[in-house]
């Protein structure tokens, strides 16, 4: 990778984007993956590259919901691995909860590929120290992590042919989905199964970010590493979530920050 | 490519998309550029997915500054070869101007596969009929665009390394450059030797587009489009362009369109 400089004010935006385009050529993601990650770059530096209060708030309400669920799953596609699989997989290992890889283009190769990164994230995560303020045998937490999604024998109902595929234990069987950079089609599938859908979109504006549960307007590396941070927490029930506040909001930074 | 239905709303949006992808497979293009499609996409979309009126008038003041100069030229990278080739080959044309290909990521092979590219495409659009409103040969006027890049014999003043390389037929001696999707720093350097900078840039907010002499804020093949029919109309003269009022307005449209 180049090296960028400490003081460059967009250091971690150039940061991911090498790691999109290193994880392109490694054959991790789908050929639209950088296209996906560009327009989210653009809806980023429209939000000022920062996370917003209401999506502070939205990270929150996401913690509590996953921690009250009986049977949450985190669901990654690829952009999501490669910008924010080790935070995720600790946020799993906190949860006791599954990661699915849950892809829209599905190929063997690349279900395959991801399996194994998570699987090698989570060797290097079990050797590391306890997440500040979490007490527990952290290396049997995060090596306890059910890496789920290459047998596809669950189906969303609603859905038809490839894109229905999921896995039993995991996306059919969950009340709640944290499912970053998830499909208007698919969300709204999940949402018609009676499922609660949290999802990470920095579009507030397109059909996932308006039919999900909750969403969190936020660049996904970003939204990750806070969300570690409440799970840890752990201080706040589920609320009668606004959905609509939190678009609104982050309508309104876009505006005022385009409106100069 | 997938066959999308004349009907769906987004099909310029997707077919351009698809453009871009097979461009990537196909090595045109360097490891960002789809990143860069995607950013544009999403300006695009908040923009309505339409060229706007202040879009119209710079499209309008680009073509009567290109026919009143000198020596025009039209600076080409990967994505606008691959999006707006061939309606730039038959602008330059009418004007009777070469085309350079210049690349942020020069590497040879690059630069070659642009070149043959451009020169295919315009083997083809000379065994096309005139354009409609054009009278003269239009297969001499196709076949005598230089396609200018591949000797890299000037130097843009101002800039270091590969970067500053150019055509000294081309941009080097160009009184007025039309260079759409152009970065910041390049910008900079060339409106400091005194050249009008014409840009096509998606945000209204980048380096590139404040800084430019007259900067169109439109989706590149659209404006390229718009720009062949200004052209052959020919019915304005260079006016004393305000740039920051087209600005301005793509601006406030795309805080209207968030602000909903």
């Amino acid at each position: 990778m180049a090296n960028i400089p400490d003081s460059h004010p967009r250091k971690a935006s150039l940061l991911s984007r090498q790691r999109i385009v290193e994880a392109t050529k490694d054959g991790l993601l789908a050929d639209s993956a950088m296209i996906a990650h560009g327009r989210g770059e653009a809806f980023d530096y429209l939000l000022g590259e920062k996370t917003t209060d209401s999506a502070k708030l939205a990270i929150k309400e996401v913690a509590a919901r996953l921690i009250a669920a009986k049977n949450p799953v985190i669901s990654v596609n690829g952009n999501t691995v490669v910008l924010a699989g080790k935070a995720l997989i600790r946020v799993a290992a906190i949860l006791n909860c599954p990661i699915e890889v849950n892809i829209y283009y599905r190929t063997d190769e690349r279900m395959s590929k991801l399996n194994s990164f998570l699987e090698n994230q989570k060797e290097l995560l079990s050797q590391e120290d306890n997440p500040k303020g979490w007490n527990g045998d952290w290396s049997s937490a995060v090596m306890s992590v059910n890496i789920l999604g290459k047998v596809g024998d669950g189906r969303i109902e609603g859905l038809e042919g490839p894109r229905s595929i999921c896995s039993a234990e995991g996306i059919e069987r969950a009340d709640v989905i944290l499912v970053p950079l998830e499909d208007g089609d698919r969300c709204e599938a999940l949402i018609n199964l009676g499922k609660q859908v949290l999802v990470v979109d920095l579009n507030p504006l397109s059909r996932t970010a308006k039919m999900a549960t909750v969403t969190i307007v936020d660049e996904i590396s970003r939204a990750a590493e806070l969300l570690l941070e409440y799970t840890i927490k752990n201080n706040q029930k589920p609320t009668k979530w606004n959905n609509n506040d939190v678009l609104n909001e982050s309508l309104e930074i876009i505006a005022s920050n385009a409106d100069i």
